[in-house]
């Protein structure tokens, strides 16, 4: 087994990412802003820590016992700081209330295991102590998945994985890689580099999230397109759970009855701990081409995407911003805008593979209405593709309101699904002392049937800014339910979409899962209140 | 919705496929064989239809009367002539069995629903009067999938779905299509060409097995190297069940919890009736281009085909002999064997793709010692490609055991497996009053991260060819599971494989299928005895 070098610091508590790459929002963004919204922006400080009240720790002294035993006494941490870092993700919502200095949430005690049998100890423990577990990863979560939630139960920790950071194995034969869950993704390509191998897994969440919360939330990376999602790169799975082990893939195709791996990816930490998993990984790619291209409007846009999702010649990455993304993106980097809609092709392998795809790429997308615009425009998204939250936190500093949400549909039910959403979003989001909000929308990862829509909306904050995201989330959600698509591509569903999980797989889907958990989880301790409707929580 | 222009006949109970491709060994095979395995062969002949006994239907009245009730009078057949053509699959332990006159396992009655709530009704009544329910299709399992077992209860119908023939819709924009479950391969074929589509799905089953089959079997076809699994096409999935009906699927992309379209993928008629599936389709391909490949052995043969698989230059079918199969095959066809292993590689799609995805793969395959041959093996390959069944017929007539079964594992575990499963049957098989059988094999389906073992088993069939083949079984699929491979890549696990179930997917992961059963099929009439290990059957 291999360690990393170095892991990142932990994300500041009320923001995203690296405290040091924090910014201000630039002042002709400021006056733009203030007029699109017809409102003034006014700053909205935050609860500094030292003001924080958290409420005292309420592990009972049997359990922390318990905990100890499992972990060893160094890894069951109850200092506030610890416990502070762990209530809660990086929603909008979790960060409103954290400024707001509301950290009632805050688990009891943040526990560390170091390995897949402490993993298994500590769920035994709590399901016999009858406390709550609340895995946690990068604590990237936008959808409430890591907020420590008590449901039935008198205590709640946060069952914290950086301590299983290894590469356990690499098989370069097959090119499948086994690695422990606590991994973030830069250590983990730090890991597979010195193999000559890459995963090519890079959500927006690439420099905090891990590899145990991709497969629980089924994440999807910016490559999508070309390397597929993070639930397709899983050839196995080691799953610690309140019952016992579950080792499950054992072939890369089968036909040996209903494939269990799918049951727990996506399963959020409510069914068990995922604690390692094998996954297919890629040599580093020996050669790469970045183009951008222009088309004349969304339609004509998605047209050119559908067309190439549907050929030969898929790209490694591709991307549509309609026209508002497309305008705005200029203007946040005090460019005049291209009309039209922006989009971003990048091709990577061989370099005969990247010759040849690339040219009949090129060509789909010419047919289809598309202008080349060189490679400069991919270079800035490149630069900028992991910063989008640290904009979001200038944002709500400036007394805005601004979040992301996303679905996923058919090519055929894409235009109206997005008419929707922007309706909803629109129609929940004026008039609250302001103008209409303003809603960006891009296609990010595309496939031969459909597409994921991904919006981020900028609104004024209002009196009562957590009272109208929520009131916006709801219509958005009820739009997506009502013109089927799905309630999350890959943010996956945490609290905040379970209400919708009923219409997503129907009452016996849910129960179903309900009949899962009782198996795995019979107690109830995992993570409750996220994504199966119906418990205590 | 758009029914298609014919259905071929029913398959004959003794025998697969058509009557009219019947054929008998030629005298060069007998003798050949007769050489090979040291013994001499002797006519095994069938028993007549005539000269069969099947039970008495046992249907009680009440439930013939609640079946009437649900899919009308003229659809609950308790006749001799189709009660036998449900008894059982096509394995060569079915066929043993029923030419030897054996035929107790003949269903109560057969049900044939015309729809989608027909079906969900067959499944209450008989769960309210306690009948065992076999979900059937082509009926061309050869793992006991369609064997008529009773289970618990007094009485046991096969629900053919013949009548859900019916292409439902197309959507050519997001090029899928809804296609009724009972549609044979050559229908559902005919009526997506009709919209210039095709499904590109071949298995060896082709001309007989169903589109539910293909989705509660978890097929593979003989393009999955280019298409992928059929599991892998599914969209989305209408499935009736005892406690109503479930209706997965909602985008191509999600990150809405467990895919439970996987759990019921796969389940083989114990937790619901797939009705309907959304799959991905695609254009009549434009251009293809056939080529056959030579290689000096079966470890450069696969050294290849691994570096195909990992390349950016997938073919559409690449199928690999070993040495053995390929001198069999052929001296099946009077020539001349090459030396080595033959190799079958075929590409289709657009006039572009194809021949820049040929050059590559011709480079791949050259740079992996590889001579190419030309078209004509491909042509003899595919003139062939659905008839190995009949060929069996003709050993079986002729008194030989042949049989077929498979695996799949990693490119590094391959040849450890094949030489283990190779053991095994060798060890099982030789010495009844006769020399060793012979084991051919391919790789016929291939990942990045493996491929599929294919065996074909010839042999003498002794005093009691069915103890025979029962003890091979059971020491290929110990040393399958002993060395990690899957205990079915794509023929599923009926009765002849659950035994090995639990080292698939553990003790807890028994428990999880039989909790999902429990919701779905509480009274537990889906398919008894048949993939969950530990029912009453």
């Amino acid at each position: 087994m291999t360690a990393p070098r170095r892991r990142a610091a932990d994300m500041p508590w009320d923001a995203w990412g690296d405290a040091a790459h924090a910014t201000a929002l630039p002042d002709s963004v400021r006056d733009l802003l203030a007029q699109v919204l017809g409102a003034p922006l006014a700053d909205a400080p935050r609860t500094a820590e030292e003001d924080l009240r958290l409420p005292p720790p309420a592990l009972p002294d049997t359990a922390r016992a318990a905990l100890v035993d499992a972990v060893g006494p160094g890894h069951v941490v109850e200092e506030d700081a610890a416990r502070l870092r762990h209530t809660g993700g990086k929603s909008t919502l979790d960060l409103l209330r954290r400024r707001a200095g509301d950290v009632a949430a805050a688990p009891d005690a943040v526990v560390l295991p170091g390995g897949h049998e402490e993993v298994a100890a500590v769920l035994a423990a709590c399901a016999r102590h009858r406390v709550a577990v609340v895995p946690f990863g990068g604590g990237t979560s936008v959808v409430g998945g890591v907020e420590p939630l008590r449901g039935p139960f008198a205590a709640v920790v946060a069952l914290d994985l950086r301590r299983l950071d290894r590469l356990v194995s690499v098989d370069a034969v097959a090119r499948t890689a086994t690695l422990q869950a606590g991994l973030r993704t830069p250590q983990a390509e730090e890991l597979l580099a010195a193999h000559g191998l890459t995963l090519g897994h890079q959500p927006q969440s690439y420099e905090y999230a891990t590899i145990g919360g991709y497969a629980a939330t089924r994440s999807a990376g910016q490559s999508s397109t070309g390397h597929g999602r993070f639930d397709g790169m899983v050839l196995a799975l080691r799953v610690a759970t309140p019952r016992g082990t579950l080792e499950l893939g054992r072939a890369p195709g089968s036909a040996a009855g209903p494939d269990l791996r799918q049951l727990l990816l996506g399963s959020e930490g409510t069914l068990g701990v995922i604690t390692e998993v094998t996954l297919r990984v890629r040599p580093l790619p020996a050669a790469d081409r970045d183009e951008a291209w222009s088309f004349p409007d969304f339609a004509a846009g998605t047209a050119a995407l559908r067309a190439l999702a549907q050929s030969d010649a898929r790209p490694t990455l591709v991307r549509l911003s309609d026209e508002t993304e497309t305008f705005v993106s200029a203007a946040l980097s005090g460019r005049e805008a291209t009309p039209g809609c922006l989009a971003v092709v990048t091709h990577e392998g061989t370099a005969a593979h990247v010759e040849a795809v690339r040219e009949l790429s090129a060509r789909t997308l010419r047919e289809a209405g598309g202008t080349e615009l060189g490679t400069e425009p991919v270079a800035r998204w490149r630069h900028g593709r992991y910063s989008g939250p640290y904009l979001r936190d200038a944002l709500l500093d400036a007394g805005v309101l601004a979040e992301t949400l996303e679905t996923a549909t058919t090519w055929s039910a894409l235009p109206a699904l997005r008419q929707a959403v922007t309706d909803a979003l629109t129609g929940a989001l004026g008039g609250a002392g302001g103008g209409p909000p303003v809603v960006l929308c891009h296609v990010s990862h595309v496939y031969p049937e459909g597409a994921s829509l991904y919006f981020t909306v900028v609104a004024a904050a209002g009196a009562d800014p957590l009272a109208r995201w929520l009131a916006a989330k709801q219509a958005a959600g009820d739009a997506i339910a009502a013109r089927g698509g799905t309630i999350t591509h890959h943010h996956a569903v945490g609290t905040d979409h379970r209400p919708w999980m009923a219409a997503e797989v129907g009452p016996l889907g849910v129960e179903v899962l309900r009949a899962v958990k009782d198996v795995l989880d019979p107690v109830g301790v995992l993570n409750p209140g996220k994504l199966i409707p119906g418990d205590g929580a």
